[in-house]
């Protein structure tokens, strides 16, 4: 039941007409309380949608009572008209929950440069049905070129983490795109969600990197009601927020903008996490490695091509290479034959070493595929 | 007629067996003076080719007597092999032109990985037959993927310049890749036929950023045999190598590929030259943007979220866009209709004004096709 696993929340997810393609297009979920702490991570595209320049002013003092989503529309680059449908959005859901508007957290995903028809969102709003069994509908409603949606829970000693996910193209890092919505039970205050969210961002979603493109309204929001009344250990806590996310990223991966396979980009003994990151976002992002990989083509020059243009710590003449568990690269030089290598399953393996260090990052990534061309190019017409 | 069309110069191009596909494979190119000046480029991956590394201590002294230059194989990531293969390929053809090998550049192009065969390549260079005419047949034995050869001339006041260039994949920038042999019989000495060839290359061939992936094989070579006897005017020498360069960079983009689109990526009033590189770059490698152009849609918003992600100074809010001359965000608010944007020309013109300085750059590039995918999800099998 995603966002309404843990007890204080109802939501809902209904069909208001934004998308073009039919379909539940706009998300509610109101925190019931004791507790409305809440804690957001944004995109860090300097091209910010007015939603979430709405969001980063309702996120200021930690408090959140309510969020809305929807999508058909990003409402980025749309003006001060734009701002002002956002604006707008978070006053009626507010005067409908009779909290206040500085309270409403805005998530917009779709197209860019489009204003969206604020009298149909704000006509859903005022039929909208939050339940506690809502949570679903609301997983329904905010995906866009998503093929399903995506949900996940944790349960822990008397609270619980759910959370739901959309995104399926744009999805790169300093936040993947995406809409991201957590809520638990668990009675935590804003700034140890707010060190809890970020820890798990950075090594789940902030290591997504699909396409290489960011997006301009990623936002990923926890909210904690207390309804459980347990005050979790942080450390738990914080794992737990981790598996959640973790689990969330996961599946955006599978279902990213058609991908045939999932890429799992792991860089070990380097010589800094950073320097493991960098090294796996350079394959992650490597057109001509990704096209490779679609044909089922252990290409592993193109790897070594990639890596070479880090500033990363390492001797590009002394690396080992491996795809699925064969080291077709080892020292610089060929190793294992490539023909041993086989890439018919979805999930493809990478390891690099570098041989320089003990640190290690993994990268998530797909394959660059003739749907992805596909999907892409016929987006907005 | 290419690297042949300036005077001192002696070519051929032949075929050994090096390409599976089949055809010329072998390029070879004699300066016979009186000067036998020389200067290089090479790319700027840390994960160099053995006949890089071998022809950065060739280049050295400034003196080039011949360059010989494989399709059919990188000898990229071979070891210590590799490098002996390029080694004795120096060898056998300073032996053929009786000079030393070490005055001798190797160049190399194809996949990364695999051992060239050295007895094909010194068998045909003991049945090569150099002349003044063989500069079109070299220009085919470079070639790749390529579908056509790359040729350009300038002629000037008693002196010319004349290249040749391969390049169709693994265009991108600090050089885009590519093998380019440029050839000039004005008499120029190394550091400066070095000065105007870094010049040349940092706004030509670094700007081609077709699909954001570096080669390990990146080579401009420019040799001058000073037989006009013609001293040129250090400016007009320099503007003349720009020109061919400029030329052959329009070439390898119009070839990119599978591409079905030449984009031109001009931004305008930006604070400095390096910040309207990196805004036209990010917009270059934005899979999702290339993706749109190839379907014909003008989809302006994945422009700004694309620079969005860079540091160079302006104000995201107040940035115009024009694509094909129409002015699709003015100030960072939807402007004239999409729809008046036609993209069905091969050719695309982007504008970014970013109202911020006087600076200006562009970068080509090209859109992300079916045919990229294709061709590059099956090219070592």
């Amino acid at each position: 039941m995603s966002v309404t696993h843990a007890k204080g929340f109802i939501a809902t997810g209904l069909e208001v007409g934004l998308k073009k393609s039919g379909g539940k297009d706009l998300a509610i979920v109101q925190n019931l309380g004791p507790s409305k702490a809440a804690a957001v991570v944004f995109t860090s595209n300097r091209a910010k949608a007015n939603p979430i320049i709405w969001s980063q002013q309702v996120i200021a003092d930690g408090v959140v009572e309510a969020i809305i989503l929807n999508s058909g529309g990003a409402n980025c680059y749309t003006g001060a008209r734009g701002f002002q449908v956002t604006h707008s959005t978070a006053e009626a859901l507010a005067q409908k929950l009779g909290v206040s508007a500085g309270d409403v957290l805005v998530c917009s995903t779709g197209l860019i440069g489009d204003q969206l028809p604020l009298d149909l969102i704000t006509a859903g709003i005022e039929t909208a049905n939050l339940s506690e069994t809502g949570g679903e509908d609301a997983s329904f409603a905010i995906m866009t070129t998503d093929t399903h949606p995506k949900r996940s829970i944790v349960v822990a000693d008397g609270w619980s983490i759910g959370g739901m996910a959309k995104g399926a193209g744009m999805l790169a890092p300093g936040l993947a795109t995406m809409l991201v919505v957590i809520t638990t039970d668990a009675d935590v205050p804003p700034a140890q969600l707010d060190a809890a969210l970020r820890a798990a961002t950075r090594v789940t979603f902030d290591r997504l990197d699909s396409d290489g493109c960011m997006s301009t309204n990623d936002q990923v929001t926890l909210l904690a009601s207390g309804a459980s009344g347990v005050v979790p250990d942080a450390t738990e806590f914080a794992a737990a927020v981790q598996q959640v996310c973790a689990d969330l990223a996961r599946q955006l991966q599978g279902d990213a903008e058609g991908a045939s396979h999932d890429i799992v980009i792991e860089t070990v003994n380097a010589a800094s996490e950073d320097d493991a990151v960098e090294v796996g976002r350079a394959v992650a992002r490597n057109n001509l490695f990704k096209a490779a990989v679609f044909g089922n083509d252990p290409n592993w020059g193109r790897v070594l091509a990639a890596i070479g243009t880090t500033t990363a710590a390492f001797d590009p003449y002394d690396v080992d290479v491996s795809m699925n568990d064969v080291m077709v690269c080892r020292s610089g030089e060929p190793g294992e034959s490539r023909d041993l290598v086989d890439l018919t399953d979805r999930r493809v393996h990478v390891l690099i070493d570098l041989k320089t260090g003990d640190a290690a990052a993994t990268i998530l990534t797909n394959d660059l595929t003739h749907d992805y061309v596909h999907e892409n190019s016929a987006y907005s017409s």
